[in-house]
């Protein structure tokens, strides 16, 4: 049960050491990311690793201030890739139709399961990390500073390092409301997201020193209150992708 | 490196033992799955876990045949889902302005990210798994065989059980492809594919005992040459996701 207990001890790393991560270790950590499964063998994923400090202060910029993308000892970009397959459908003679709604679906699902595959692999050997989702509040800059073509969408990020910080485990929905049995049945889900809510007030008080008195609840309604990201879809249908 | 070496061993598995999968072991997998990253503790994922005999086998079917949705010692159905925290959203006053196209992303990555944890918790025991976008054939009909309510999707299902067979690994394309340094430099991407389609041609021809003689480039001209589950885009608007 060791993986397991490794999965369920994972924390977000934003505060990282000097040392380096070695590059034959990351080509381990990525190869084993791209070992994991992939929809029809397409490999919609391409992984872009960024070391030019300026390049890198203008992403952690651009995702809002995270200066952990400036320090981590590795920062990636994870791609949603139809462009590759696309050489190759031409390649053998084929007319490339591709880029509808479904494609975006496959590249995008492929590239999540790839990364979390190297995030495992990191972990494992003591390394942290943390997902950037930021790098989408501009992601027609992300495009330009990456020279991305068309059919390809800058995901997310991921700093990757080792670890200078020790957070705590950051509760979770309990598995009565996110595991359901045959269909989807809310009638336990607001005494489960109440009881969640108490948890994770105990978590921000704890680990503010009592300033932060807030629940997932209030959490949610900040998030969704309003509309997060408007420019994604005129974005993806400018990369080609997404498109009908 | 134990976790990394299992990492590079994962194969599809779609051939089961009759043995069952405990239900403890269930909820520790799923557990784990779900202490995965989540952005901005969103946690837009729901796992429906399916047991009666007749709707299984009607996945299996809209899935294109996929007996293995039927047979497999566990099956999930893996929802993308903003839902729940709009019912969080709710509960704390707010106005819930959820669904554009960015939540979708937003949710779609958790839950593939999740899953992706979920898979490596349970082949790290020894499990065989095997994902199944075929659900995304007719997600109507799962929407209502799940009894799924408007920003819940049916994004892809999952085949858990004890492995019947011990299929070779399919080779992936090299990472002079996959990863790449600062931009997106295709100088290499030609050669590569090239030097992957002779690996695929191999893998084919000793697979099916000389059979089948195919290429990456031919796979990728069969799966793209034509647009792919075009109800795709019109499915998710009508459950309120990417909707704008």
């Amino acid at each position: 049960m060791d993986v397991i207990n490794l999965l369920k001890s994972h924390r977000s790393i934003r505060k990282f050491t000097d040392q380096p991560v070695d590059d034959e270790l990351v080509e381990s950590i990525i190869g084993a990311g791209l070992a994991a499964a992939t929809s029809s063998n397409l490999q919609g994923t391409t992984v872009i690793r960024v070391r030019n400090p300026e390049t890198r202060s203008a992403i952690a910029e651009l995702a809002g201030g995270q200066t952990y993308v400036e320090t981590a000892g590795a920062f990636f970009v994870w791609c949603a890739d139809l462009h590759r397959s696309s050489v190759a459908c031409e390649m053998a003679g084929g007319d490339f139709h591709g880029g509808v709604t479904e494609h975006f679906i496959i590249a995008a699902t492929d590239t999540a399961i790839a990364a979390q595959n190297a995030v495992v692999a990191a972990e494992s050997v003591g390394l942290g990390i943390c997902y950037i989702g930021g790098i989408r509040n501009d992601p027609a800059q992300m495009t330009e500073l990456l020279d991305l073509p068309e059919q390809v969408v800058p995901l997310f990020g991921l700093c990757l390092g080792w670890p200078d910080q020790d957070p705590a485990l950051k509760p979770r929905l309990p598995l009565s409301v996110t595991l359901k049995e045959e269909t989807y049945d809310e009638t336990n889900d607001v005494a489960g997201i109440e009881s969640y809510d108490e948890h994770m007030r105990e978590y921000y008080l704890e680990r503010t020193g009592g300033k932060v008195d807030r629940t997932w609840s209030a959490d949610m309604s900040s998030l969704l209150g309003k509309e997060s990201r408007p420019h994604m879809r005129s974005f993806l249908e400018s990369q080609g992708m997404n498109i009908k």
